[in-house]
């Protein structure tokens, strides 16, 4: 058993976390102190402060990370055109990075040796916590409850409830899913999805209608970028928190963003998950269209190889790491000239790009013309061009090496 | 001037490569012997026969060479994911890889020591054209008359017709754009689309319906896969080809495919272009879907890395090159147990996995359950796990590396 | 505690693993297997029998896996030229998925529900043991008794045999440092090499001389390499151990292979290690000189940028895992024209091509020459090739982008 | 014919650049300005002044660029412990930047409107300047006289020469193989070096004795590094061309740096070379001790998987090219805390690396040690990392995929 003498606690206000706090108390008769960060999960946060008064807690920690979270983390992410193995925004994994942050910054404010958290032990959450916590604070212990107690149930969680007088809103209709939002996405797992042949019920989705309940008409937005981020929609100014938010709810009303899929976790098995996200998906689709215009190619395609890996370090919870540094030092130098507007399109979970400019732009009218191009360009030069890529080839092939075997 | 007496020439019976056999004759007092492919473009090849011998053609060689081109090309390409810059389905680059093969394979049934084609100078065609033909026949010449002739406008090749009798068909209404068509997909390049910001006119496309015009009921299909390619749909059995002209119809029917974006070309240029695809775009959401299941993780990541690498050496015409074969290798090596069924449903413009089995599923229901497991996973495993993969990064904290700089 | 009945241990006959017998049968009350191979470690491996038989162990494996090793494990690995982080040429790696591999195959053959091994908690040998058996065997046990017992040092070690009447020769002039043998090298680690600037004395190298002692009169030898592995030197055919024996003899006689690094293991730590490995490093020379000649360029440089990958999954005991196997298919397949001769020179630790030849060869004299090659490259054809190659640069340029900021 | 008025001419003051500018002023009829470097070839500069005012050249810049050769150019790749094709430290390649980037900005100065070299068709050093210029300014002219003109042998030349009174001196014995030098090497190429079996003769190096010739004495030497760079060797401060200067001269009178290699020309041929870069190749040896000590695994692993690719951008002259100043930004980033002390010893063609210690090391002798490391490391960790890394490969064997097929 660990010496511990406070522990931070990332705490949500419902059923494990208010377990988690009276446990960790009488396991290892530390003192706890709280942490409830909104991160646009769509719930009021300040409903945790009297749950964690009724436990007894002194030291409250209620944060706004809104903003934070989208500029620092959101926004860097998508610069990469981030997705994980195809299809996966990082909805739940980019939000981790900046709770693990917080987690150790207020250990150090309060004098705490740990910090603890409701991740179970089969999830990918627990290793973003807590290799973020131990890439900023090296010394900090963490306590995983769900990797040590024996409560492995709801029914268990509620007994223990009521033995130790923690009040629990016994909400009816309680979702059969396992659920995570923040403002880029929400996420469910688990029920009839742990059959990866059953299709999710349309009541399961939360933030968004179905295509075929979205309106007949569709909805335009001009998207401003500034060096790889969106600064304005349709004109207005807005903040990274702002644009996000809005094409959530703009996104959401079209049908977009939904994602149901079978991903591979870090810890070794494959899980299904199904996600809402749509600001996110708006988003990848129209950065890639600015990009189109204002990339350089090979930089372009160097970003699109290195990629996937970006998206694994993010997965796995390596954000607090030197190599995704390294990786995000180059992706948010190559968006320098990456400013300009793009159109989209939004109709019945369609997002369709209609238009892109840049005074950035690349795109050379002039010399990409079927019509008289003036000598921009010299079609002579493409027979030299091709002889010499071909000289390998026809080398090889010269001294009998054939590719139709 | 190159000294030729035989050229094949990869000929459409179209306006421009009527005028080309003409001016082949003429400019290089050679013999043409004409090569027409029926790789699904949705347009008779029969007619060409007729067009040919009015020019004076001897030797006319008229293919199908339908199940081959999906067999032999778009399968084993799918097999990767392969998408060229986020966006392109490389419609166009797959088809020629099998055009230039059968060129330099005539060339050598008919003793020819040239092939010719149609494609322009400042395009990625004539490339792929011509690096196949030149891997697999080193020593054939290639004539590529839009680089050396200054028939550069339509009017001039008119004049060109008048002057030499050749017979036009001068159709009313002709489209404004340059188009492309194979089993696998149609393309629209010039004209509006010369404007990046222009928002192509609806009659442009012609595969598909819009979304908006798409049927208000959605279509489900299950799809069979074996070892990477689909074998079956909603349990029929069918060809390559017939699998793709299958899902173009119903992903027509229901506005699914469409794509409009801005490329780099291999010559150094960006260009716009447009796309219809709708197997295509069905094939590479469901083939990632039944990949999610089946696949190795660590296989699958890896073959995430290196597909933009795939897709760029297909796109700039190394299809035929050892490199390529390399890769090709190892993804088809990959796919061995990437066998099952994926459930679709289609609705306007909308692709959804709603279900994917195998039996040779990777999934683990009895590990990945929030239920209890039975003891199959041991959650204090994963302190072990998180504890030494954040070694490093404790001790480069330990002795005061800052990640937060 | 697990329930275990019977257990195969990897068994070298000295101390440890002869104190690990005796534990794994007091601590666990099952039987004990031992399993001990020749890999060229250069010790007998018969006497390994008579201390397993004073021990009482009734199930006794001696086995000679030179051949399988290095033609299976060794010569695979050569042919990517395989080697982590620039320095070390994975010689004890390359050899721990054989013994993890016959550990799992002995324990199918004689009932045994667990394997059990030397190997300390540190190191990334446990790794490498436990990856591959459970890869070959899922429901396999692995005892690792140093991450168990308390006997964590030699003094403890020796106490535990005398209590247990366990004979131990008590050598004179022991090494100070941790060594580990096989035909592909050795190496040291510990004692004075735990502080990083000591430079290692001159007497604990065991295999080669100091190119100070090397002969002053340098060697010959001519390589003959089938499909990227050497299959006869200076004339003589050989097997694959034959081969690396005979390059270690000879390299080691002229000082050539050592090498003193840092390097970075799997569980988190950096570590300082000596190795000695001449004929590897022979044989990494000379495969990089047979390929200069026979591979096409974009296939070698494939191979290289994923060769370090390839060797990250070697050293941290991947060896035995899809992803493995399908990086090794293709570089297998790149190495089908990889035949043809080296020659070296080997003088005072240095080794030097002077010469390579091949029927598969690539290079052209005829086009290479400065000397006039009769019209075999067209040089205007570089203009083209350059002015397409910049064009993407010079629009940049064009538009105000400076590479010079 | 291009319509030129002034010309920069890269010029060398030696047979084939006299003769390029007079033929640039009779065939264009345009002014010449020579453009003369010291890039430390170790042939006096100066002279070249008087060889061009012989030739009526009026504007004539001669400029000592070793410490900007260095530190700008060559330091920075050396970060990237950067090798082409697993043996070229591409001291050609690395040269070509800083000629091309004079060239134009003398081309701004002077008013000219294009540029000139004398590297022929065949090679890369004619894409090298002229990816370059165009890159920096494009709008550039450029002329590759050996592309365009007919005098393909030094006969011709000479002739050209007595026609047009321009003084040769007639050296004698003059090196049959085409060389290039500067601070970083001297490269051989051409005679009996174009059969790649022919072992080279000893009297064609230069720059360093063999091995046979070198001192029976070791030296040691004492590299001090900062954020990557040597800035002292043994205690005494340098400048850059100074590290390098010192190093060739010290690792030349050791043997050291020779090699014989056929590499791939960007154009498409394989070509044998031979190189001396006595500095360098102890720049990379030690480079690589340096940060074994204080680089972090995973960044010095990408860096390793990335370095192929940093190599062949400069081997292909895209040093000026938004993807390599990419890669550059994210591997200066990498390098803030490479400093610290690196002793090598130079014996008879050997560089072998004694010690490394730094600062800011990230090599933790408490953790890493076999002795007693009082609780530092739990070893018991060592069991869950394990078995979740093998938890994929035992649910796919436990499936019955089989990896021993």
């Amino acid at each position: 058993m660990k010496d511990i003498s406070k522990v931070v606690l990332a705490y949500s206000g419902g059923l494990d976390t208010s377990v988690i706090a009276k446990w960790l108390e009488d396991t290892y008769h530390c003192e706890v102190v709280t942490f409830t960060a909104d991160l646009g999960q769509g719930e009021e946060v300040e409903p945790a402060r009297a749950k964690a008064e009724a436990l007894g807690i002194r030291e409250i920690y209620i944060e706004d990370l809104r903003e934070e979270f989208v500029r620092d983390y959101v926004f860097p992410m998508f610069r990469a055109n981030t997705i994980y193995e195809g299809e996966y925004l990082l909805g739940t994994s980019i939000a981790r990075p900046l709770i693990a942050k917080r987690l150790v910054e207020i250990a150090s404010e309060t004098g705490a040796d740990a910090i603890s958290h409701g991740a179970t032990g089969k999830g990918n959450d627990q290793v973003r916590f807590e290799l973020g916590a131990y890439a900023l604070k090296p010394g900090i212990q963490v306590i995983a409850p769900w990797r040590e107690w024996d409560l492995n149930s709801r029914e268990k969680l509620l007994a223990y409830c009521d033995r130790h007088g923690i009040a629990v809103e016994r909400k009816k209709g309680k979702s059969p899913y396992s659920m995570d939002a923040n403002l880029l996405h929400i996420s469910y797992e688990g029920g009839i999805l742990e059959d990866p042949w059953a299709e999710p019920e349309e009541d399961m989705w939360r933030w968004s209608v179905s295509p075929e309940a979205a309106p007949d008409t569709p909805s335009y937005l001009e998207l401003t970028y500034r060096s790889g981020d969106i600064v304005a929609i349709d004109g207005n100014d807005m903040t990274p928190a702002e644009v996000l938010a809005y094409l959530n709810k703009v996104g959401g009303e079209h049908g977009v963003g939904r994602t149901d899929i079978v991903e591979n976790r870090y810890v070794g098995m494959k899980a299904r998950g199904c996600y809402e996200t749509p600001g996110g998906t708006i988003m990848l689709k129209a950065h890639r269209a600015i990009e189109s215009i204002t990339l350089d190619r090979e930089v372009a395609h160097l970003k699109d190889e290195l990629m996937p890996r970006y998206a694994k370090l993010i997965y796995n919870g390596y954000w607090w790491s030197p190599e995704r540094r390294m990786l995000q030092q180059m992706i948010d130098e190559s968006q320098v000239n990456v400013s300009g507007r793009v159109r989209i399109k939004l109709y019945k979970g369609n997002i369709t790009v209609v238009g892109r400019e840049s005074e950035q732009s690349l795109f050379d009218e002039s010399i990409a013309t079927f019509e008289d191009d003036a000598g921009a360009y010299d079609q002579a030069d493409a027979a030299g061009f091709i002889k010499l890529n071909a000289l390998r080839l026809r080398i090889a092939a010269g001294k009998g090496r054939n590719l139709l075997d």
